[in-house]
C-alpha cells in the first residue's frame, strides 16, 4: 500500500520557463532508462521476490524513491512549459527565437496535455512495459538494475550540460547523486550474490550439462584479431571454471541445413518449383 | 562487410516436430533477450565505437557470432514446425494430443509464416529495437551486455528444462555454454574499465557537480528496516567515495508544489474552477 | 513523495494455483484499463492540475490506492503461479488437465519472469502509456476516468464469472467495489464541473466561432432511421445551446477536391502519367 | 457495404501551404484521438451490437461521418504540403522562414509520404488500434465516446488557436461544430441507458457480491484533506445504493504477503539466499 | 463522403459458434495484411494522388469495398464467437472439448470486447498504421497493393483449409476471389505504369547520378554459387539498362572506418580508455 | 554463419557534419524500408525456404550485402553527428544556424546514443519486425521484396535531393544503384515463379473452389466511372482465367445481419434495452 505526501522530495523550480528543454527532460521521465522504467521494475522484482527479507525491502525502497522522482520531473516539465506559446509558426518563424521554440518543441505539450508533463520519452514515443526486466533471478536483475542506473545517469549528466538554468541544474545534481548511490547500492548487492553463487547466472543449472568445450573461447568472427589481446583471451575465466582460449578460424560444427517440404495445405511455393533443375 | 556460409555453427536438428515447443522457443530468437536483441545490440554498440581497438573487435566479433545463433534457432524452429497440422479445433479437440497442439500453436506459424521461424518472441510479438541499448559509453553498455546474457542464459535454462527432445537440448546446451562464455567476457571487460574509470558511470562528470551529501545514503521509502542490514546500507561506499547511511525517516527537501495556469488559449480547466471556494 | 507499506489494502489468496486464471487475470493488471493504467492516468492528471485544491488532492488519493492494486493484483497472480509446472507439451497433453494447462498458460510467466506477474494484459502484450489521457482540461478527463472505471469494472466482473477460487473472487469482490465508489466519484466531479461550465467540452471556445448550424444536427449517414427516434434527433440540445435536428439526405458542403502536383524532386508519379488522357 | 462519393463533406483549403501546421494538424488526424481513431471506435461498435435499433444504427451513422472527416483532414494536409521544399538544412538556416519550415517539418512527410497525410499523430507515431474501446456493453462504451469527443474537440481548438490561415479555421470550425453534436448525441444516450440501467457500469452484476462496505468510500491516500469536502465525500451516493464516506487514515485489510519458493526448474534466486541471515 | 447501407456485400454466417476459428479469422481482419490494412492503405493512397483520373478512382473504389470486408469479418468473428463460455479453465478441463476452447481462445474475446471482433490479429496483437505503405508514387505503391493481395489471398486460403464449417467456407471463397480480382487489377495498373516510365522506381531519377557500374551486378555474399544460375545474373537486364553480372568475390569498395572521439560533454568512454596500448 | 570484414563495402564519409541530416538518414538505415528491414526479411525468408536452390542463395547473398548497408548507415550517421552541439536551446536560438541545428536533431542523438546512429528512423521511432514479410511462399514475398526495393530507392532518391554534401550524396549513388539492382534481381525472380505457376498467389489454391463468379470484376463503389476506363476493368484477365468486368451499382449479396444477444455472463447490454420499443 502506498501513501502520498504533497511536498515533492527536492524541489523542481527552473529559472524561466524553456518548452524546448521541457522536451528534452521528458527522455529521464519516459524513456527507457527513464524514472517510470526504474519505478516499475523495482516495485515488480520486489512484489516478485519468492521469499522475504533486505532484498525485497530494498527493492520497495527504491521503487517507492522512484516514484518520487517522476514527481520532481512531472513538475519541473510542467513548469518549463509555462505559457508555452502557440500560434503560427511560419510568422514566428520572423523571430527566430519564438520560431525555435514553436518549430522546436514537442506539439503534444500544447495540443495533448495542455502543457502537462507525459508519460513519453523526448521524442514524445510513449513509455512502454517492454523496457522492464523481472525475472525472478535476482542477480539478473540487479545486474539489469546497475545497466539501469548506469544508462540513467549518463542521460540525466548529458542533459545537465544541455542547459544554463541554475533550477534545473540544482534538481538534475540530485538526480545524478541519487544515480550514484543507486549504482553502489547494485553494485554492493551483486557482490553480495555472486559471493554466494558464481558470477555465471543461472548458478544453478549443472555445468556438466552445457557444452563445456566452448563455455571459456572467444570465437575470432570479425576480421582482425586486437580482440584477442584482451583479458578474455587468455588466463583463467572469470567464472574460475575454466581458461579463456582464443580461435582464430572458428569452424562450423553443424552442417547446411535442408528443410522438409511445407505440407501442401500450407501453400508455400510448390517443392517442383524449387528443384535443382529449375534453378 | 559480412559474408555468410552456409553451413551452422552447431547442430540445429530435434529428434522430431513439436509445433508447441516450436512456440516456446521463439523466446530466444526474437524475444528482448534473445539473439536478435543480442546480435544488434553489440552490432550498433561496435558501429558506433568512436575510436578502435580491442573492445570493437570483440562486439564485432561477438555481433557476428549472435547472427549465427539468429540461424540455428530460426532453422530449429522450421523443423519443430515441420508437418504442423491446421484443421478444424473443435474436431480436432476429440484426440487431445492434436487438440493440445492446434490449440496451442502460434496460429501465425501456419497462417503468417508459412511453418517458417518469425522475427517474434513466444506469446508472438514481433521483436523491436526498443530493446536494443547503445550509449557510446562502454562501461554501461557492457552492463547492459552482462545483463542481456544473465537473462538470455536464464531464459535458456528454463527451455532445456521444458523439453525432452534430446536434439532441442543438445542444441541448447550449445547456446547455454556460449553464454556461459559471454558473461565471462562482459565481466572481464568490465572490471577493466572500472579499473580504468570508476565504478560510477560516467566517470567523467565531476563528482562536485552532483548533490554529494546524497550520493551514498539509503532512504527507508518502505515501512521495515530490513534493508537497513545490507551492505548497501553502511561502511564504505563500492566507489570509494564515501561511506553509506541509511536515513530511517526520508524527509522531504522540496516543497509542495503549485503550477500556475495555463494560458487561456490552451483551454484547460478554467482556473476560477479550481479556486479553493470552489472545492 | 511516497511511502510504501508492507500489507496489502485487501488480501490476495487464491484457494489453489492456477496458471491459466492468473494470465487473464493480467487483463486487470496490465491492460488498457488494467491497474497501471488507472494509477499512472490519475497520478499524471494529479501532477499536471495548474492550481490546487479538492480535484488534485482527489486524483492523488485515487492514484495512491491504484497502486495499492496493482500490488495486490501482482501478488495474486505470483500465487495462482504458484509450482506451475514446465515440461514437455507433447506428454503433458496425455493428461488432459496438464496438457490444457501447459498450452494455456502465459508462457512467459516461465520463461521471462519466473512465475512472478508482469506488466501486460491477459495475451502478454506490455503496458504502453498510450493508454493513459491526461489533458489539463478536468472535465474531459474526468469523463476519461469514468470511462476507465466503468470498462474496468466489467471486466472484473467477467473475470468473477470466470472463476470458481473463492479466495480470487474474495479480491475481485473487492476490486469491483472500489469501481463501484471510483464511478460514483467521478460522476459527482463530473456534474459539478458540468455545472461551472457546459457539457460541451471546452467550455472556453466562444460558440460563434463554430459551424453553428451543425451543431446540434444528426446526419443519416447510414441506411435507415432508426437512430431518429432517438432523444438526440430531436428536442433541446443537451447543451441547452439549440435544438437537435435529424438530416435524411445528408449533402456534401465541400467540392471534389483535386490536389496540385507534388515538386519534382519528391518524384512522385509524374504528373503526365496521371493525365485524364492517359487514363 | 459503404459506397463513397468524391466530394467532401466540407471544404478543405487553405490559404496558402504550411509545412509546420500539416505535421501539427496529423494529430486529429491519426492521434489517440483524432478521426481514425473515432470512425473505427464506432465502427466495431455498432458491429458488435448484439441486437438491433437505434443505437446501432446512431453508432454507423456517425462512423460513416468520421471517415468523412478523416477524408478532409487528409485532403487539407495534403495541400498544406504542397510544394514542400527539400534541401540542406544547414544552408537553409541562413533563411530563418525556410530553416524553421526545413527543421521542423515532420521529415516523412517529404521522405517517405511523398507530400501525403499520413496515418499519425502530430509527432508521427503510427495510429494504433489499442486506442480503440469497443466492449459490448454500451453505456461504457458511450462513455468512451463522449470522453473522445471531449478530448478531440479539445485538441482541434487547440489547433485553431494555433494557426491565422483562414482556410484552416473555416474546416477546423466544422469539425468543432461536429464534436459539439457528438458530445451532445453521446449525452443524450447516456442519460437513456443510465435511466433504464443504474450509473455504475455493468448494471447486471448483483450488488450483494461486492464488498459493499467499500463501495461509497473515499480513502484518504494522500497527505491533506481537501478531497474530504468534495461531493464525493459525503451525502448519497450517485448510484443511490449508499451514503458516501470518506475515511481519513486508510487502513491495510491483507497481511504483509509472503510468496512460496519457485521450483528449482525455474532458476530464480536460490531460497537458500534468500534466508533471513543471509540477510 | 461515405454512405453505409445495412446489407452485407456477401453473407457471413457460420453453421456453428467456433470461438478458436474466431480468433484465428482475427488474422484476414486486423493483421498485417487483414481488410484493415488495405481499406486504409488504398484510401490513403487515394486522397493522396495529386492529380485525378483512374488511378484515383480505383484506389477509391477497391479502398471503400475493403471496407465492407472489414464488416463482413466483423461479423462472422462475432457469429462464431455467440455463446462462448467462460469458466473455470481447470474445471473445464476434465472436459477436453470444453477445455480446448477455453484454453485455446482469444481470453479478449470474452473479458474485453464482449464477445465482439477486435481490430486486432490472430495473437491479439492490434492493428496499427505501421502496417500502411502510401509513397505518392503509384508505381511503388501498387507492388505494395500486388504483395499485400498476394500475402492477403494466401493467409485466407490457409485460413479455409483449417475449418470445416460450410458457412465460414462460403464467406472465405468470396473473399478469395476477391483478392483474385485484387491481384489482376494491380498487376494490369502495374504494367500500364511500367510501360510508360521504366520497371525501375522511381523513373525520375538521372541514372547518370547513381554508381551505375553496380547497377547490374549480384555479389556473391553467401558462399556457394546457386544463385549465378539464375535469370538475374546473366544476360540484359529487365530495365534494359544494363547486362546482368555475377561476381564471385565481392571486395570491400570503402576502407575501414575509425570514427573521432565524442565531445566531452557527451560523456562517451574516454578516448584515453580505448587507445590501443590500453587494449 | 557470418563473418565480417571491417571494410566498409562503399565509402561513408561526409565532406562536413551534419546532425540534421542524420536525423533525416536515419529513415533509410532503421524506418519501414530501411536496410534493416530488408536485412532481416530476406534472411528470414532464406532461413524458411523449405527446400534448397538458387532461390535461397539468391535470399543469402542480398540478405547479407544488406547488413554491410546497415553499416555504411551507421558509419555516415555517426560521422554526421561529429561534435554535435549540445546546449540551451534558447540561447542557441539567437544564432539561427545553431539554433536550427539544436532544435532539429533528434535529441536522442545526443542524449541515448552518444552520437550514434540508433536502430531507429528519420523520427526516431524504433524499428520493429513488424515491418518484415516472409510467407513461406516465394512469389508473394519476392513481390514484398520488389515493393521494398521500390520504396527504399524512392527514399534514398529523395534523401540524395535533400543535400549537397558531395561525400552523403557519393554513397547515396551508391544505394541507389544497389536497389536498382535488387528491383531487377527479384523482377526477374518473379517473372520466373509467374511462368511456373500462374500470376495469382497462392497458385495451388484449386480455383473452382473460390467464387468465379466476381473473380474478375470491379465494383464501382466509389461515385464517378473513370476507373471503367482502365484495363483492368474490360479485356481478358491478367491471370488468363477469365474477362474483366465492371459493375456499375454494386448490389448487397448478404442481407443485414443481426447478432445473438450474448450469454448473460458478458454482461453486455442487457437485451431489453436494445429492444425496438426503447429504441
Amino acid at each position: 500500500m502506498f501513501f502520498h505526501t504533497k511536498e515533492l522530495q527536492y524541489r523542481a523550480k527552473p529559472e524561466r520557463p524553456d518548452p524546448l528543454f521541457a522536451k528534452q527532460l521528458q527522455e529521464v521521465l519516459g524513456g527507457q532508462f527513464g524514472e517510470i522504467s526504474v519505478a516499475l521494475q523495482y516495485l515488480f522484482q520486489g512484489w516478485s521476490v519468492r521469499g522475504d527479507g533486505k532484498y525485497k525491502d530494498l527493492l520497495m525502497d527504491t521503487g517507492a524513491e522512484e516514484l518520487a522522482h517522476i514527481e520532481m520531473l512531472a513538475t519541473m516539465i510542467a513548469r518549463l512549459l509555462d505559457g508555452a506559446p502557440v500560434g503560427d509558426l511560419e510568422d514566428a518563424a520572423k523571430d527566430p527565437v519564438l520560431g525555435a521554440i514553436l518549430g522546436g518543441m514537442n506539439p503534444q505539450h500544447a495540443i495533448v496535455s495542455g502543457l502537462g508533463a507525459m508519460p513519453a520519452d523526448s521524442l514524445g514515443n510513449r513509455w512502454h512495459a517492454g523496457y522492464i526486466i523481472a525475472s525472478g533471478n535476482l542477480l539478473a536483475d540487479f545486474r539489469a538494475n546497475l545497466n539501469a542506473e548506469s544508462q540513467g545517469r549518463l542521460q540525466v549528466v548529458r542533459l545537465y550540460e544541455a542547459t544554463n538554468d541554475r533550477g534545473v541544474k540544482d534538481m538534475l545534481s540530485w538526480l545524478i547523486a541519487r544515480d550514484t548511490m543507486h549504482q553502489n547500492q547494485w553494485i554492493a548487492a551483486i557482490k553480495e550474490l555472486e559471493a554466494k553463487e558464481n558470477v555465471v547466472v543461472p548458478s544453478t543449472f549443472p555445468r556438466q550439462l552445457e557444452k563445456r568445450e566452448v563455455s571459456h573461447v572467444l570465437f575470432n568472427f570479425s576480421e582482425g584479431d586486437k580482440s584477442a589481446t584482451g583479458r578474455w583471451a587468455s588466463g583463467p575465466s572469470m567464472d574460475g571454471e575454466g581458461t579463456f582460449q582464443y580461435v582464430q578460424n572458428p569452424q562450423a560444427y553443424g552442417g547446411k541445413p535442408k528443410l522438409k517440404p511445407a505440407p501442401s495445405y500450407i501453400h508455400n511455393t510448390p517443392p517442383k518449383d524449387l528443384r535443382p533443375n529449375t534453378m
